[in-house]
């Protein structure tokens, strides 16, 4: 009994397997992913434990069945296969056969029951969302979250949603306790992130891949229980394992009395901080911003190789100062802004700066918060 | 007083720079490249000591003068300069001062009477070779060489030159000692040669690029000394340490009594190998090729994963037997050949094989021999 499925849409599954099955060698059935095919479809499944996905494929087949192979090596053979219909049988002890042109090969495999089922979830707790609204607002916070396992709070991604004026408010919130970035949109009221839920980073970057895959105009669907979130696009299906713990207060962080206000040039104060984080040290990053009336002068020091010295010039009409910041902090907050202008907040300068665009597009408020640093 | 250079001539060159310059850290001015300039020039060298690199600018300049700084930060600070005018300017302990724009930069230097001045050459020995034809040759062999540092007599490729019939061919050899290829072109008569030199791979390499970023109308300039390889291409020079000792004594090993003839569809047999490359181990990477009346069957054997097996139709109208060779040389082999179908001649499961183009082109004549292995 053949299951026949064509090459293209074949690979287009595995292509998406690859990033979850096999990052994690501890159970050697990781390596895998499972197939499971009836009628009309091939279902592919892969996880690492803490992000699975799970792919629908268009397939023939007489019969239903199972089989659980190596992940990467079905992927590298079918890669090379040429553009046709592959043919796949199942054998004795779980290996199966692959068919396809003039080429045979026998691939072994494990039993498939053994295969990690993903959490299961219910269809009518899903709500639609705008995959491009969902896209921006991840785009424009997970880069904040911590890269530091030993961080393990701080590797998150909190969404929380809340009322505001009678509208429901889904807020995205990412922080390594340096900086934080926080970003809101309106949506529907989304099942099970009241109180708020925190997602791993990694499995936030596998979303954005597969929200990146998927058309801007199409919607996905959402929703979370205790231990999981689930994210419906079409065809796929991704799982998230939520991290248990308190997201950090940052609330309080939030400075309420920045009155120093510059609005800057995004493209123009990006590049010059490019040039000038050329000479700052591997590890402080540090650059000091000297502002004055409508100039801002920003230097950096290294100490094996030299300094840099760029004016730019910028909207202020207040008193000058110095401060100093983590010149990739500032280009990763610029960066996920859209807007030609950016509006820069300051106290002084030991206190936490804000950038925020200058006007809002997609969504309805963003915010970076970064702490300052002594240069 | 001011060099003045216009920041993509100035990239240009230091890109050239970056794959010498900053290679070896032993030494730190190797991490550094010199310039020295006039009224209507910049010249950049950098160097490996192996390999060296100058290269001739565009630029202006009221005196002449000479500084040593990292090679690195230029070219990180100049990528990211405006479209405009550099201009350069030496200060007290060897240090510059970077101007473009609104940006200033100090960049540490170091004496530039220190840096390890490249062997000189005299312009009168220089032969000028078709850039393509040289360009060709070494695609064709440089791959055979050994990339393994303990076998350093077989890190290196053959030039050697030879009359036949009255006119001058250029050879050149690469070998692994499991694999070697050898290409001969019709040339001008080239000084330093006649008994062989060895060019080393890193340097091959490096000469490779460098003709690959020109015209392949262009000629180019070429003389070897007992020490180097001198090699001119319109304003850049490339400086090639030769390796000392003896290159392996490699024509016994060309077989002269390979008697049974196959005839290949290139890329048809290039991906049906690939194919079944993917079920080969990762360190013999055998494949067992199965001849008979015009039909090959190629099959590949995986502990862990499984077997693959492909039939391929081919020329060939003698006795079937079988050979098992390295599947990636074999890949490389035919990747180096031109033509829609290439020869193979082999003599039994036990003797080297030979691969061939079935015509030839710029090159006079093209050859891999490849070693079996027992599968």
């Amino acid at each position: 009994m053949n299951l026949n499925i064509d090459k293209k849409e074949f690979l287009k599954g595995l292509s998406l397997m690859q990033s979850v099955a096999g990052r994690k060698t501890t159970l050697p059935i990781l390596n895998h992913i499972l197939l499971e095919w009836d009628k009309h479809s091939l279902f592919l499944t892969g996880t690492d434990l803490e992000t699975g996905i799970r792919e629908e494929l268009t397939a023939s087949s007489e019969q239903s069945g199972k089989a659980s192979v190596s992940s990467k090596k079905l992927y590298e053979i079918v890669r090379e296969l040429p553009e046709e219909t592959i043919k796949i049988q199942k054998k004795e002890n779980h290996w199966i056969t692959i068919q396809c042109g003039k080429s045979t090969f026998n691939l072994a495999g494990m039993d498939p029951e053994e295969f990690p089922s993903l959490p299961t979830y219910q269809e009518k707790n899903f709500s639609k969302l705008s995959l491009l609204l969902l896209k921006e607002m991840v785009e424009k916070t997970v880069y904040a979250a911590s890269n530091e396992e030993s961080r393990y709070h701080l590797n998150g991604v909190l969404f929380v949603q809340m009322k505001q004026g009678g509208k429901d408010l889904l807020r995205v919130v990412a922080t390594d306790g340096h900086r934080l970035s926080m970003v809101e949109g309106e949506s529907p009221s989304i099942r099970g992130i009241e109180k708020g839920v925190i997602l791993p980073k990694k499995g936030i970057m596998e979303l954005r891949k597969m929200m990146g895959d998927k058309d801007d105009q199409d919607e996905i669907e959402i929703y979370f229980n205790t231990t999981h979130g689930f994210f419906k696009m079409g065809k796929s299906l991704m799982v998230i394992r939520l991290i248990e713990g308190e997201f950090p207060e940052y609330e309080p962080v939030i400075p309420k009395t920045n009155d120093k206000r510059l609005i800057l040039e995004k493209e123009k104060i990006f590049s010059c901080l490019k040039r000038v984080s050329t000479m700052t040290t591997e590890k402080g990053e540090g650059v000091k911003l000297s502002i004055q009336k409508n100039l801002l002068e920003v230097t950096s020091y290294h100490q094996e190789y030299g300094d840099a010295r760029e004016e730019v010039e910028i909207l202020y009409n207040e008193t000058p100062f110095q401060i100093g910041f983590n010149v990739r902090y500032l280009m990763e907050a610029l960066h996920s802004m859209d807007t030609q202008e950016v509006i820069m907040e300051l106290k002084d300068e030991g206190s936490p700066g804000i950038i925020k665009p200058s006007t809002l597009t997609t969504i309805a408020n963003q915010l970076c918060i970064i702490m300052p640093m002594r240069i």
